[in-house]
């Protein structure tokens, strides 16, 4: 059941938990589950080409317009547990420090599934550095010899990766179709947030709508309108076929 | 819920389903699920080899020994509905009319899930066809322009893939872990009937108990301490993650 | 230049064509290029799942609406060479003599490109044995002891493959993106013209957008609205890096 | 030892055993072990494009040449053990009586390994059919059910794929480097063998250059100044790691 | 002849080298190789959940105790020369000085094989680590340029990567297959040196059952009862086919 | 045009540009395209082994040597644009200055294609680090937050990867083949001038005819003797097919 689960996202800059989760965000949090939010880096050098067309424009103002759009895209969405980590992006660089901050957020938060960024993104270096990092935390989570006091280790939990902007040439591959169509009104209101990468709200309308093509195609699930799919860096484990 | 669920499996020699899905078998069977079994071939001339040792061995007994011991097996796991298609094996060859006879099969149990052998197996050119075979039909059957009178096209349903005898060998990647423990009895009673190939009791033994070992590796499930694994064809549609 | 090529375009189906290359194949025509278009099956069995709704829907005349559709949509884009090979679908199966005639096809043509389905469609077994067959017959035609009398051998020319429809399951990867913004408007005039396959209209029209916004990302062309992606079998060869 | 070696290789034309394991053959026969060829077709219509050059050239005559060629460059790297199957290529399709009698060459031989072509060359479809021909045949080989009076099944014995001409299009990946110093003036001696495909001599001359370099290179065996190359099939079984 | 052998192991953690190589290990000591054992680091975070569960328990303990079980079981592996490198893991991170130092030690051990790591381990981050670590290594080792006082540079030696634990999820294919029938009794006695590891002895006796009937199948070696695997990281080179 | 075009080139060490790409400078150099060269180290630790075989020999010595060589060969090629970073190697460690460095001058020079190391190369880690390190910078740079004071954001160009030494086992693929032709003189004039990799100069002269070969057969440009191949990392975008 939704409400018993813990969701943990972790999204490289502010906008791309929006685009690339956005709808499983919103039905999780309709439906009762826990949802908490990782925004790393705001994404001032890397995604926000549109704000530095202003002319005078600072990385102070950058980010403050990027930080109130991701907040605001995130309340949309429902998301009450937000956390920006306030990191420097293009490149992003992970020290030991946050590594440590990592497995202790797992550790409270207990997610029975993280969503972050996939294995490889052809086109964002920060992405791959992401996923990297967050799969690497998810490990040493589980370890108990990683001590953090007060907080005991975690099992395995599920790990999805984001689709990335140019799926074929990153070797990504859907590993989970999730029906959003009940919180696709909400995907979209929450994208429109963000005014600094506009030409991507119509690219990702029409990706839920493509997924929700091929959901359906794949399961006969005919009301399925809308989708979003994740790839699966672990197989799943069930009591039967799923 | 199980009772549900419609299960298809084919199997392209006497044994197969035993080895690779006995337990899942046995788990769908308990729970209420339909279960359809197709035995293509009772695999003579492929998988039989210590029967052969017999002095004056003939392929008439050999078959009728096969066929026992498949239907005892299936039996055990509590397969009421089971056919054998009396295919020779070594090579298997599929003609036009199988192929229209397997789309009828297909739209007569509309099965919610089919399982048969992987894309792949390294040592056995007999599964490779079983799975091109099965796959090609399961697409024409939820064509409506095939026509099969009385009979309606099916929706796409999830095709699962068995692990093969040596897995890395073959790309044979889980897809899924499916927690077999209350089904394991039955399963090892099962692979029990198989005098020819005796070898193979100990070898699927310790492929559930390793299977288990993965499946509570990346889950936590501590409970579960016998799996079989499956390779999917499509990814999974879901109104969530799991 | 566009007006020196040659294009063989083999079509699967009666709308494969069309979804997969109108525009790249109406900018050629537009531009001067001599295109000639193979429709092996119009597709009665496996692509008129909406036709065979009607009550009393017969074959003939399935095969009567799909051929006239297809002509039709080949006539909006300019192709004045189509043929219909007239073959029964889901499954396609190859005769020798076909082999036969696609090669003398091949050598009367003489296409500078032939374009054709990709390596792998994991929704349509058809779509793989159409690749199978002109990859096979494209290699005979350019050995000088496959004898056709009166035509001489050819040198190999470049294949490109389609995009299937669920690209990443496929393993499909683009290896070149096509600027069709001028020729899009009749693409989606051709497209319209497939009663039978409504559904996959809009499906496309994004399908261009999607393929536009990588080919500008990928190189800056920021007057290319809509593009078509194919996939290389052989790479490049080429005066300079291109 | 390599006198106790029995080695089968099968060819799909002609000349194929001669480019891609001439020198293999040649020092497996110097050194005492037996070597059994299969020449498939001679390739007339596919290998031969040098001998069609000339005017009222006959498909009967071609075969004589090449046929010729093939014995002369056999007799040239020691083997006595050839046969041609006189099979037509381009393309090359197997009969159920060719699977069978393959079976049972491999009984009668016996062989310690079994070089033919790769999994896939990207340019030679009959090559992809003769893998699979003899894979096929040598799994069936080792199955007791298999009858065939008289002779005993096999144990699985390694299997080698050859070379194709452009390698890293065909996905050939080295499996194994063998030293063919020893071996090279023969190996060149037989490649002159082939009028019809005189640009290839030059061409598998710098290729046994370019291997022996790699060897060199991956081993620091100095004295290695030629090599062969082969993918395998299977991995390798050993009593120490080698 | 193993008797020429010197055969380097670079351990992750305390234990690696049992699980995965201690077979082979045994072997090479009793028939007469060098073996040098490079340990990491013991493992104190990432390899000891089971003493982690004693109340009180501290990191010095812990470590105390693993390294007692791992010089203990490399005794009875037979091993005389170990060396623990004392780094903290989960993560193992390298400096520069320890680069600098392990191509000193390949310099001065000049093994003809080193046995470490494979490219990945999907649950084991440590692993990919130090496979990094010990290719650059081995790599810089082969170079004049780089100067170590005293010390030659070294040929390419082979490097075989280990087994991870959860294969198929680790893209690890078998390169080949060790017949460790005669020292598997040490193998075991050395694994049972591992507290903190119990679970994984069971786990590791069946791997080498499976790996047994895997090489026996491969090659028909009938009294190979148990096997350890290894990936190749490069092509074997050789005198013949092997 | 090929005048149009602007060219950076980024080498790891003194001679990579020559044996990998010297035959397409010279061309492009030739036919009026401006071609840009940085070498990031001169390799004296890596790639200059014959040079420490002199008694006494230094680093400083050794990187005058290289330096000069290298320096000359990029004159024969006709480069005049030619920097020398100056770094240490095996291994190549890139700092944050450098990566800035190295975004300001793809800006300044904004090239239309770049070419360096391909992902991967299996002997040279060095290698695998600069591909890494271009590719990170040219997505940066064409990021308008990532500020370099008087120099605009780039747009995508193309990246190519130089072939590595064993290609197949890189997992190298050709992308494009350039036909060197007419400036292959030069390219052996250039790749002369490298005494320490004397060894090298025969094996890439015999490259060139191999991939002049390839070029042909994949193209039928019979005119084609030399051609160099390099990988794409990301797909075309053009007009038309090409």
């Amino acid at each position: 059941m939704m409400q018993d689960e813990r969701l943990l996202v972790v999204s490289a800059h502010a906008a791309d938990f929006v685009w690339r989760a956005g709808g499983t965000i919103a039905k999780y949090v309709k439906n009762g589950a826990q949802v908490h939010l990782v925004v790393l880096s705001v994404g001032v050098r890397g995604e926000s080409n549109d704000l530095w067309k202003a002319p005078d424009q600072t990385a102070e103002h950058v980010k403050e317009i990027r930080t109130a759009e991701s907040r605001k895209a995130a309340g949309i969405l429902g998301v009450k547990n937000i956390e920006f980590w306030d990191m420097e992006d293009y490149p992003l660089r992970f020290s030991e420090k946050q590594e440590e901050d990592m497995v202790r957020r797992i550790r409270e938060i207990r997610p029975t599934a993280i969503i972050t960024h996939d294995r490889r993104d052809v086109l964002n270096p920060d992405h791959n550095a992401v996923h990297e990092f967050v799969f690497r935390c998810s490990v040493e989570s589980n370890s108990a010899g990683v001590i953090t006091p007060g907080l005991k280790a975690t099992s395995q939990m599920q790990l999805y990766g984001f689709e990335p902007h140019q799926t074929e040439l990153s070797g990504y591959v859907p590993g989970i179709f999730v029906d959003i169509t009940e919180s696709y009104p909400q995907k979209v209101e929450a994208m429109e947030c963000f005014k600094a990468q506009g030409h991507l709200i119509e690219y990702y309308k029409q990706r839920a709508f493509m997924r929700g093509n091929h959901a359906r195609r794949l399961s006969g699930r005919k009301d399925c309108q809308y989708a979003e799919s994740f790839a699966r860096v672990f197989p799943q484990v069930a009591s039967g076929l799923a």
